[in-house]
């Protein structure tokens, strides 16, 4: 069926539906499609914090759904890129709310499918889907509005001269997602495509490493890292120094694969993690005095959060450079990666 | 200039200089474009209130943009529609939110007076634009996310048998003003069309009603009086008699008009009060115990809210109907109006 010969309201109680079951009654008073506006106890909803976070992501089918992703991983990034913004500021999640341009002719069957995305992405970072908005478009478009709290929001503008630049987990896997002329095991081709098509927002890292209070900086990586190491200096009025051969590239579960030969697929990996995006890791910068005064605790959180210490912070007028040939050599970064317009 | 010859960031910082001029920044630590996401001190933003009341809404160029629509008011109704949801709750709002898709051959002057009419309606009700989105897209799409606060937000559904139903305002000048196959004098098709491209949400008259405890359940009229109506009399379980000869039609600015004659428009203007969108008015119940109790309340509220009583809740089994000829008759209302699928 058709979501025209369903209508308007019958489409949206089939969706709303689905995403009342969830939600916390202690909490949101007034849930999805209930009526004008959705009510929350906000005594209730902010548990302390001091800090109300919002961030906002509208995505579009013919800019942002690569080839090949399902209906699921559509509704699941409409979520996951905002999550990745709160993440970016060390915040807990709380809310969300998602507006929905749909085509007439689309299949309810589809929609369905981008709605349990939606929910579960929603529902694995403890976030209540609250209210949203269906209009019929053109294209499919997914605008999403991410609420949360914090006490100490990490901004993008804390990082100094000595600091030590860092990034969560590893980068290229989605941007080997998208180089599909790359001939690599169909296992990889998987685990890469996954990486793509429904990236994780790194919620848990982000509040551990705002809780650490040694963190100075914070950003999420969405479209290349070379890209975001531009935007956080600039933020920070600094440069960096990054150690090229430190940046982890490809998860180990890609680069254990078996018949996966990274030598001989004559491309140059760390392409994949400076210009490409998709990868939605955090980069972040730690003081490094505070580190030396207290290793144990960089230990305890290297236990928690998969990261690599990748660069330093230096001095605005030396820019962003590679170290190179035992750092005898500066090479200036490129400023390339994805960009909208 | 058109948009992609100045770029992203050089769009995004154009935009977010326009947002940032007006925040307060005692409640606003982080605005538009200035981190991942925007930043607020809870405590103060609330005020005290209860409740944080959210909604969002997608307006798109193929279907929500009239012909002639200025980009000024486009950029003004993508913040009026979401406002006049937040005055339907009665509540006061405080923040907005707004991602843009934006077609890559668009004017930059086109976009500076989008976020002109963004920035000019926010600010008018107190609204603080704290960030957004910007990506490229076929056709023009604005989704706003708006917050508020409120103590007793008004629900939809606690009307009950015996209510006054009344509305704010005067309905069917947006209509009017979509009707170009009606003849009517210059400055009546100047004053219909403002009503339709730059709609007044009553957010005043939301809160004053709300806080009045007067009032039983609300909704804001945007596709016809008819469809709201349906909505509010099946969200609280109850049936309406209208007194079709209550109900304001069209505005004085506009009956009074120079060479304005109604009776010749060959045309039933109830049709334009009852099946035409794009009035944003409020539309609300009473409690006639109540109201008797304190005459004297329901004349401080008229002083300040222009309102009219166009009928009462009967019980769910009646449904929605006109009361005519001197009461003996019941014409059942028709329900069409306004719907996107």
């Amino acid at each position: 069926m058709k979501i025209e010969q369903l209508g308007e309201t019958g489409l949206i109680e089939r969706i709303v539906e689905k995403f009342r079951v969830n939600v916390n009654k202690q909490i949101v008073t007034v849930g999805a499609g209930e009526d004008d506006c959705a009510i929350m106890d906000i005594g209730k909803a902010e548990a302390g914090h001091k800090y109300f976070i919002v961030t906002t992501d509208m995505l579009q089918e013919s800019t942002h759904f690569p080839s090949g992703i399902s209906p699921f991983q559509i509704g699941w990034s409409a979520v996951a890129v905002n999550l990745s913004d709160i993440a970016a500021m060390g915040a807990h999640p709380f809310a969300f709310t998602i507006a929905m341009g749909i085509p007439a002719h689309t299949e309810t069957a589809f929609v369905d499918e981008v709605v349990e995305g939606i929910e579960k992405c929603a529902s694995a970072y403890n976030t209540l889907v609250v209210g949203g908005d269906i209009t019929r478009s053109k294209e499919l478009i997914l605008t999403g509005t991410c609420f949360g709290f914090a006490d100490n929001p990490v901004r993008r503008t804390g990082a100094e001269v000595g600091d030590l630049i860092c990034v969560t987990g590893s980068l290229g896997n989605a941007a080997l997602g998208m180089n599909l002329s790359l001939k690599v095991p169909q296992r990889v081709d998987e685990v890469a495509k996954k990486a793509l098509f429904q990236p994780v927002p790194r919620i848990q890292e982000g509040i551990i490493l705002a809780d650490s209070g040694l963190v100075t900086s914070m950003i999420d990586i969405s479209d290349g890292l070379a890209l975001s190491l531009a935007e956080l200096a600039k933020s920070s009025g600094v440069g960096f120094e990054i150690y090229k051969d430190e940046v982890p590239v490809l998860s180990d579960g890609i680069r254990n694969a078996e018949g996966f030969d990274l030598s001989k697929l004559g491309f140059d990996l760390r392409e994949l993690a400076f210009y490409y995006g998709g990868d939605y890791e955090l980069l972040f910068t730690m003081d490094i005095k505070r580190v030396r005064k207290d290793e144990d605790l960089l230990k305890r959180i290297k236990k928690e959060v998969k990261m690599s210490i990748i660069g330093k912070v230096v001095s605005s007028g030396e820019g962003i450079y590679f170290k190179t040939e035992g750092g005898k050599k500066k090479e200036m970064m490129e400023m390339r990666g994805y960009r909208h317009f």
